[in-house]
């Protein structure tokens, strides 16, 4: 094929010889390859600024990151064929690790496909594209994956807010075969269902999945509160365990419908009480009914989204786990988890630190977990790291 | 009791207030109260400048941190009543965590005995006192032991490098009972031996558990090289895992005798290798030998000592890696360890990109490990966290 030629500036070429596969727009020679000329979502070769070529990339003119690499030889161009193998790539790593075919198969560029993420549950694959490059591809996307797999169906979900800095729209598709509105799934050994058409993202959120398995050794004949439940993902696992209660806090009553059907399906039906409201509200009622739970969860929405946004954001992680630690039984266990790219892990811990000596009590970060290995993180690319949970013992002070 | 009072300089209850334990030398009001005057080990409430009462700590006039804090309530100084208090929250969360009792059941600080350390090998105790405070006190300890468990016996490793700092000699001891040379022990359902009168510390490193259970679960049928294999906790659990052949290389004939052991109670004996001498050497000869490993295990010692070490304990890290990454087949997986405190997660994950970039192949992070939850990290001192897995991924580049 014929590409056009993306130039660099000088220099411009080591983040992507360290491993990334970005570019944004300030590093791109507008006078040897003026960005405005390339359409959204061509593919380039890339080259530096003495000539040398870095590989192939989709580009963006419209966005900050303006290109993304998709493949370091320029035999190789995204197309179908480099899909196959990419998704092969992907699968070996998942078959490597689960038993069961319930995964995210592909997480973006960890998995060299920029803008692409497909979570699996069983034979039904949901689809997210997120920028100009990969949509070119989205008619290829569905040729690899009926290569690869033996769909049941394929559904786009494609109304991620990162498509309008690239220029897309969002829109819902079920591209292939038929969906139940409630998609089956298998997690640590428990039967489970999403809502892969209407709930959040994809429907489901597999990176928690081993902080949910260290929960479940944790919580026989215990009782447990599940702030921020969605539709249940760590709830219904406790009780899959054998807690003797799990209270589910969410905002929305469809997820702690789901969240209740969870429960259901693994005989937790009379175990289960669902709390529909604002987690920091409701955790000031528990309080004052002077509740008390013997492993609080909390695993709320990234409370920064940007850098600007850290210190309130800190601010509101502090609260909330202060209202868990509060809830907590004398020996009690806080799982306290965070999807907020911006908050270290250090940070995350000093929080519970603080929340800990303002109650006078001690406490004892016995894990930490991460996102599973179905969401590899990139060492090049900080930015796919993002899942935090601390699994922290609190005592009484001494 | 009565106790004499340790005075601090303005503002040096700080770090105490924030959590942490420790008291450094220059922090301490020497007017009011000469450090000099105190004995090594001599237990003193701890003021602040404006008199307020922060504690009980243990004072050692010899050392840069000069003392310890034992307890934050005036009512409870360190005896054998607190230690059995003590003991047994520090056994509440083993037995929270572990169904077998093989665990290190006190880690120091972490919970609440600082220079106090304990690893189980079922009714097997073994002791190690960093601290002339802690020494003070070896018969409470060894009363307390009684009084919670049924000791089949008690061994003092009292043989650390620390203790110098602290002005104490070094021995070892079997204090009660009798004990065999290999005690055995249980770590993922593996049975295995240690040698805890004369291996390292005392003489099994439990605290990559969990890292050991991840490893199992990835190397059924697969060829793997354990570098810096000591007693073959990785190596011996591989081949209960499955593994086609394991070669342990370590510097120490002692050591890959013990591993042979460990290969030889779980079925492995044929399974099993062990080549003595330097990791860097012989994995130059295994790559001379064009040899090939679908998961190689990096866990060296610390090269990092100190903070003025960082940066040739780096290079080590990288050169070893490197060696180790250069020997893994198409798809293999790299598992690197280090427990190095001044070597941070990031480090470590750039020191393998670093690699990977080199070697011209693709990686990806798909696991991180911790120190296992029997060495909870203290959230107010983070000298408690040390230890790093890091589970890679190494394929082809692209």
């Amino acid at each position: 094929m014929n590409f056009q030629t993306l130039i660099l500036n000088a220099g411009a070429e080591r983040r992507l010889r360290a491993g990334h596969l970005w570019i944004y727009s300030n590093e791109v020679n507008n006078q040897a390859s003026p960005l405005k000329a390339f359409q959204a979502g061509e593919q380039v070769v890339v080259e530096d600024a003495r000539g040398k070529s870095l590989g192939l990339a989709y580009v963006n003119p419209n966005n900050l990151i303006c290109a993304r690499l998709v493949s370091r030889d320029l035999r190789y161009p995204l197309d179908r064929s480099l899909l196959v193998h990419r998704l092969n790539v992907a699968l070996a790593l998942r078959e490597m690790c689960f038993d069961q075919p319930c995964y995210r198969l592909v997480y973006g560029e960890s998995d060299s496909l920029p803008g692409l993420v497909i979570d699996r549950f069983y034979d039904i694959f949901v689809v997210q594209i997120s920028t100009a490059g990969m949509e070119l591809h989205k008619d290829a996307i569905l040729d690899a994956l009926n290569k690869v797999f033996t769909p049941q169906a394929i559904v786009f979900r494609n109304d991620g807010k990162m498509r309008g800095l690239e220029g897309l729209d969002t829109y819902v598709e079920v591209a292939q075969g038929e969906v139940p509105e409630w998609a089956p799934l298998s997690e640590n050994g428990v039967s489970l269902v999403a809502p892969i058409l209407d709930g959040q993202k994809t429907g489901w959120f597999y990176d928690h999945r081993e902080n949910r398995a260290r929960m479940m050794s944790l919580v026989k004949g215990k009782r447990v509160l599940d702030l921020f439940s969605y539709v249940g993902g760590w709830g219904a696992q406790a009780l899959a365990a054998g807690a003797s209660e799990v209270i589910c806090v969410d905002a929305s009553q469809t997820a702690l419908d789901v969240a209740a059907e969870n429960a259901r399906i693994n005989g937790g039906e009379t175990r289960f009480k669902g709390l529909k409201g604002d987690a920091f509200d409701l955790c000031k009622a528990l309080t004052a009914d002077q509740e008390r739970f013997d492993l609080v969860i909390v695993d709320p929405p990234a409370f920064i989204q940007r850098r600007k946004d850290i210190k309130n954001g800190e601010r509101a992680y502090a609260r909330i786990n202060n209202f868990a630690m509060r809830l907590l039984a004398r020996d009690g266990v806080l799982v306290s988890g965070s999807c907020s790219m911006h908050l270290t892990r250090e940070s995350l811990v000093d929080i519970l630190r603080g929340n800990s000596r303002e109650l006078d009590r001690t406490a004892q970060v016995f894990a930490h977990g991460h996102q599973g290995a179905d969401h590899p993180i990139h060492p090049a690319i900080p930015e796919t790291e993002y899942l935090k949970a601390c699994f922290m013992r609190v005592l009484p002070g001494a």
